[in-house]
């Protein structure tokens, strides 16, 4: 094997960099006051101890939020956030006010003797815990950091030992595989101090702080104290070699075996090989990613990292990877030395080997201008440009510049608790939102929020088409826009996207739908005039949704404004429908497998007069109301001014110019779908049965397994009399949870819960 | 209950036009040399007693056609056709030759003592033919004509009988019901002369042709023959009372007690109740519909009866409906009388009540003019107004038209028999197709076509969207586009049209599937291009079929190239995907329910030089091939000149003026999608089995029920080595079976019995 081969090249940078990272969290929550929360209210996540997002850590008080791998550091922040999220909303149920705490060192040490260690565990993990305990000390298990695991892309690796290996065979792979990232580590150990330097951020602790093996810190400010000799570290006997993966376990067993260390995992250092449950095992199965745990808590970051600490260190570990130089132990010892002191050292010292950062520097500001090349940007060289800067600016370092805002403890302190109020404040805005992922649909937003909640593994499969994977132990469900399922089939999809076979499924069923005439020609539908001028009508297109081309005429309507309808409609479908009109509220019903889960009254889009604003100032107005946006990713949809606006107002006399009287109710559709402006008003519990009944006849007739029934009932309390108290006007089966999860007025149903318990009748058990 | 209400006016024209009428229509059976076919090879459908489309009726060589009721004339022509063409694709199989005679009277009776009574009767039914043909002769039972059920719009009866009832009693409705249908009948028998005389058209039959209660006609031309006292009719002792349902029960049960009949349904009447088992049941149930039996074949139309007929019988009826007369048993008898003179006059002798025609004509006329305004046309008058001028133009009649034609009984057997020859040919051309349903795509034709073969009930829920509904007894299947069924679910549709996520979660299960890399910024998408230059790529939206905004680079290409494919893809979605193009043969495999049964090659469109024309001109010679058409209504499709054949042709060095050498193969495309113009060769037997099952694979993956997977494979005739082998580049959901229906070249594949008997596996047993 040669072993330049395994050095990447910048012409690897595009494939390079859909390698994936995944970040591990941990954080402190607190109490109002800044003491260590003690309550075990969070131990939910931890009962099912498998939850792949959200565990609970060391102690019970430390919370540690997964990310999965992701390439892209926006997708990686958005999982932190919506972590974070929904965190936060558990910490603050109902009277319960708790915070996380943004700094790797803990607060005030006043409850260290009350924090127990996580009741999760099984009982020999127990024992281990407290063996660490004994030995380590109380205080150093609450320090928190990121755990930034880095996977080189498998293609390109792949691609890369093909080049460099001429046998075929799978050992031969695996070890060239292992050299590889056992390079690699030699080269993170030996230059991770730049990063220390320049990341660093844990300046302070509390005066009691102490650890087993060297005590109170001999300063009280430094870099970070959590990567001094005062974080959590190994006596200085447990040595390991890292010129290869074999001298890499024989070291660490040969510290399990003296009794050095109880397990091979109590051996902390700052890069983890992981791939198999034993490292000897790794010389098997092969490395499959690497662990580097040598990052402080960036506090100025409300998820503890930012996007661009997540960038910069991939192009940081990308310049590693393209560099040819390679390490001994006395190096990596002298770079322990190095970062060591690095930590040690006050804020706004300066950097001790700056032309050795300086080199490394100029090897990623290349890459930070490939990226920028690939990508039409100037992002990536400005990130790299700013660390340049530092090198003789200690005091624009992560650490120099918390040093100058909080110059000691009080003002150190203060300053952290602000900012985890402001966090606080942060993460538990919108809470219909899945902070993160407000690109989503709000359904999709609040399935996943749900389903991350109760331990889920969610993979987006393509976000932007609303498509994700969920997955509980070996069972997975596709779902997309938060309804589509397996349990769905295409042609029930079908019938109900067309609205002549609903009509037809459904009235042979001996359900009540609105009789009508359906045209292919826009001259015969317009010829139809006659034959409906005195009655009221609804005009839609055969095929759609969300209420787009439909005109409702309950009024008066005039032959121009009939063919006006007529046109808008065809816009939308080659056949439309011209329907009798139905008088009565509207009521969507929600069905799941044919149960009746939620309903709403629905009503167009509206407005009230105030004597003083026109109607197009109202609307604007109105349109300022937070809960109303775009494209089902707010509760309520933006008001529009369009046509089927104008013909609207023109039935009740009015024009967008028009000043209603204080009080007035203008109508702006006729529609009630909540994507044209309309409002959603619970009814589930004042429904009559019939009706609901009538919905699940539907459900059954259209095969419809989610399924949203729109019906027009005219006493919606009482059981119909004749044809013409009711009438299905429309199946969905998309049919948009969000107005029951969040209407207008009245109660909220938590339609993703049944969703899930739907799909995984498992998680019940 | 006001009789007068019971009458219809004009203003429930476009009501009354949406009821529906069902057509059965008998036929002789005949030999190539105009004899009465003998042997039993249709009776493949008579083993389904309940075959609902296709009967052997009377005699083992008549045969029925029966359509389902339709409000539209041109659907019920539609099912004439396609009954007729499964009819006639049956009595040519392999070496046999029969076609359907197409007059009402039989051809030549010299086979006359060989035809037996159809066998698949039980034996009771059996011995009732036998007293029938003792009774009335054997000759009577070889007569065919046209059954018209007409059953008024059941939403319009409601209506009219709620104006007129006062109780809200079920069986006070029922009763005006029968009542309407009775006034309804009187008026129909009173004035069917008039339909005599336009429409008849048997003038003559065999010398030899004989009834046993009227003995051998007494002379040789009539209008018709069937209609005369020589057709089937019962003794003059049998009378019957129509003044009311019960008067009409009466009399029939008196002449069952007193012998004259057998049973009820030995009453040979024009018209006939329908709507339960016994006529007294129908005090009861309540008449649904009536059956009119009035009609001879029309030898003119290949079908036995023209549109025109459907819609000119249709207005006749409606004008009934609306003439406020009611007739007495007397009326009825005079009436009969002319009907018996107007059938057995010369086919060119006046008609002896002109003025009673021209009145009820003169009421066609004006609903005649009140479709057309209906519908912006001209047809329906016109229709009306040229049988309004045969009043006084004998010779412009169906009957005189014909003798004039054919003015002896020599001339009449040889036009017949050219008409039945004729007939065979239309019948038997392009049979691909199901005709009366070409607008359909292919492959549904060839579904339906299928099912009405097995004796499926077929109903269309909207043909606009291939969506049917077939039915088994009590087993409904809803079909979109012949493959997509309750058994693919709605999310695997969205993961087979998303190319991303096809990808991931084939790439899952470690099934080879191209590399790339996807955009949704045409900058970044262009800037991408350093990267590829010198690689074969495939460029595509992420959501697209049938190869819509895909270039395929298979060799050097321009920056600009790069740059207008780029543009063209973002045209169809906004995110597109930029792969490794994989060399090799391009596979379609057809699977159902995760098992193979067919597989194609797929070649690019492509021409082959000439030396002599341009590329423009070949491809124009190119799409005169039958074969070729639009939309896949054809096996194949039309050659086009877009963009995409301009980027393919100068890949080549070509363009749409260059004249390529005789034998030189051109291509105009990349992609090798049929709807783009490409040619599919059948590959079934030749594929090697490890493909096969990858193919099976990814449909398990996808979890997808019929499911066209598309792969390149190197070398399909041996299994894959290494990376790169093959490739899996797509799935459809929508797999298009008439590539393997009818593949450019190689063998067909039966997929729609497949799926047929996939969806009914009862029909096997």
């Amino acid at each position: 094997m040669n072993q330049n081969k395994l050095v990447f090249s910048i012409k690897d940078l595009a494939l390079l960099w859909q390698s994936t990272v995944g970040i591990e969290k941990e954080s402190l929550r607190v109490t109002e006051n800044n003491q260590i929360a003690l309550t075990d209210h969070p131990r939910d996540w931890g009962d099912r101890s498998f939850h792949p997002y959200l565990q609970t850590d060391f102690s019970e008080s430390q919370i540690e939020l997964i990310t999965p791998p992701e390439s892209n550091s926006k997708d990686i922040l958005n999982w932190l956030q919506a972590l974070h999220q929904i965190t936060y909303l558990r910490l603050n149920e109902s009277d319960y006010v708790e915070r996380l705490w943004p700094n790797s060192m803990p607060p005030s040490l006043d409850h260290l003797n009350k924090v127990r260690p996580a009741q999760l565990l099984n009982s020999q993990e127990r024992h281990y815990r407290e063996y660490l305990t004994d030995k380590y000390g109380k205080d150093v298990q609450l320090l928190s950091g990121i755990h930034y695991n880095f996977q080189i892309n498998p293609q390109l690796m792949e691609q890369k030992l093909k080049e460099s290996i001429t046998t075929n065979s799978e050992s031969d792979y695996i070890k060239s595989k292992n050299e590889l990232y056992m390079a690699f580590m030699r080269k993170y150990l030996y230059y991770r101090w730049g990063l220390t330097y320049l990341l660093a951020a844990s300046p302070y602790v509390d005066s009691r702080y102490q650890t087993k093996l060297h005590g109170k810190p001999h300063q009280t400010v430094m870099r970070s104290v959590r990567q001094s000799r005062y974080g959590y570290k190994n006596d200085d006997a447990v040595t390991i070699s890292y010129q290869s993966l074999e001298a890499y376990i024989k070291s660490l067993e040969s510290h399990v075996k003296s009794g050095r260390l109880l397990l091979e995992k109590e051996l902390y250092r700052d890069v983890r090989m992981r791939g198999s449950h034993s490292v000897r095992d790794l010389l098997k199965e092969g490395i499959s990613y690497l662990e580097f745990r040598n990052f402080d808590l960036n506090p100025f970051a409300p998820c503890g990292i930012s996007q661009e600490d997540l960038d910069f260190i991939k192009i940081w570990i990308i310049a590693l990877l393209m560099i040819d130089k390679d390490f001994s132990d006395q190096d990596l010892e002298l770079a322990d030395q190095r970062n060591q002191s690095t930590a040690e050292d006050h804020p706004l010292s300066n950097l001790r080997h700056a032309d050795l950062l300086q080199s490394l520097l100029e090897t990623l500001s290349s890459i930070g201008l490939e990226l920028d090349r690939l990508n039409a940007t100037s992002y990536y060289s400005e990130l790299v440009q700013d660390k340049l800067i530092q090198i003789n600016h200690p005091e624009r370092t992560r650490a120099g510049f918390l040093y100058n805002k909080t110059p000691d403890y009080t003002s150190y302190q203060q300053f952290m608790s602000d900012i985890a109020q402001l966090n606080q404040k942060e993460f538990l805005h919108s809470p219909y939102l899945l902070h993160g992922f407000e690109d989503l649909e709000l359904s999709t937003q609040d399935l996943c929020k749900k389903a991350i909640q109760l331990g889920l593994n969610v993979d987006w499969i393509d976000p932007k088409d609303q498509l994700l994977r969920l997955t509980y132990q070996d069972h997975h469900e596709f779902v997309r826009n938060a309804n589509m399922t397996r349990f769905d089939s295409q042609v029930s999809y079908f019938i109900m996207d067309n609205k002549l076979a609903t009509k037809k499924v459904l009235k042979e069923q001996g359900i009540f739908v609105p009789e009508g005439q359906i045209f292919d020609q826009q001259a015969q539908a317009k010829a139809y005039y006659p034959q409906v001028k005195s009655k009221p009508i609804v005009i839609k297109p055969k095929n759609t949704n969300y209420g787009i081309g439909i005109t409702i005429f309950n009024q008066a309507y005039s032959e121009a404004d009939y063919r006006e309808a007529i046109s808008e409609a065809f816009k939308y479908d080659q056949e439309i429908l011209v329907e009798n009109y139905i008088e009565g509220t509207e009521i969507r019903f929600y069905l799941l497998n044919h149960k009746f889960l939620a309903a709403c009254e629905r009503q167009p889009a509206q407005i009230y007069g105030d004597g003083i604003h026109t109607i197009d100032e109202l609307i604007d107005l109105e349109n300022q109301n937070p809960l109303r946006g775009k494209d089902h990713r707010a509760p309520m949809t933006l008001l529009e001014k369009g046509k089927l606006e104008k013909i609207t107002l023109k039935e009740q006399g009015l024009d967008f110019s028009s000043i209603p009287q204080s009080g007035q109710k203008v109508y702006l559709r006729r529609n009630s779908n909540v994507s044209s402006g309309g409002i959603a008003i619970d009814r589930t519990d004042a429904i009559h049965q019939s009706y609901i009944d009538y919905a699940i006849q539907a459900s059954r007739a259209l095969e419809a397994n989610f399924c949203g029934v729109d019906m027009i009932i005219r006493d919606y309390h009482h059981q119909p009399k004749q044809e013409g108290d009711y009438a299905i006007i429309e199946a969905n089966y998309n049919p948009m949870a969000s107005l029951h999860l969040f209407p207008g007025k009245g109660k909220s149903h938590d339609l993703s819960l049944h969703t899930l318990y739907f799909l995984f009748p498992e998680l019940k058990a």
